[in-house]
């Protein structure tokens, strides 16, 4: 188990530098109290647990499954999958995440640090947009339902 | 990944002899199409995934951890959590798991035997009773919202 803390933004700019990783993801349960997430990342996948404890923080429980189960859980999953490329992307010292959504959710783009503590400072890259940290239309999980396509301009 | 296919009685005589284990779970997803269960069986945990195929055959995919994450992960289950003796009874050869139910579904004890194929013979233990294959009351997953207590008599 892990306490996950994390900071989410837009981004307004070019940040395509260093590597990225198509994933492939879907939901078996979508409960904001306790989201069941299955995750294909390149040729590795996941099964995630998450708690909602507050908008930064979050109890994570994540185990490695073969990529065969994760194939077959994603067909039990509630909802259409999501579809992104995640980019590893260094700046200052720090890892940033960089989700380029595909599919249904194209055009939206976010980036995610993940921090030691709630106040822990950072320097924010030249690309970097509005912070998002807490708006549960952003959550992965409810991209399912209300994929970024559908939203209100 | 596995196809679980497997049987359901109601117990009608003193079945007790083999060795027992204490169950405790809970449900992180009750929906049928794909059930998320974690498991503490004695001194080991498991997290397991089913999906309902028909009412004697279910996918099912089991992964060990540890039990310090199971115990917080059954905190953040839906519902109260389902507490339960299994027994481990062998008869002509095949192997009975009878569970003891406690708590709230005190008084409720069911068996069920895995088979390999839906139509392999096996042989009826003395203490056997009605068939409940598919009745889905007797499902775990509905016995935390549903206990046995609460069922009409």
């Amino acid at each position: 188990m892990g306490i996950e803390i994390e900071r989410k933004f837009l981004v307004a700019g070019d940040f395509r530098t260093g590597r990225s990783v198509p994933f492939r993801q879907g939901y078996l349960s979508r409960d904001p109290e306790r989201t069941v997430r299955v995750r294909i990342a390149g040729d590795r996948a996941w099964l995630t647990i998450k708690s909602l404890t507050n908008d930064t923080t979050r109890q994570e429980f994540e185990y490695e499954v073969p990529v065969s189960d994760a194939e077959e859980m994603l067909a039990l999953c509630d909802g259409p999958l999501i579809e992104k490329y995640r980019w590893f992307v260094d700046y200052e010292g720090m890892l940033w995440e960089v989700d380029e959504f595909l599919g249904d959710n194209a055009g939206l783009i976010v980036a995610e640090i993940e921090l030691t503590a709630e106040d822990q400072p950072f320097e924010k890259p030249p690309w970097l947009g509005d912070e998002v940290t807490g708006d549960r239309r952003y959550h992965n999980s409810s991209l399912v339902k209300m994929p970024f396509k559908s939203w209100p301009q």
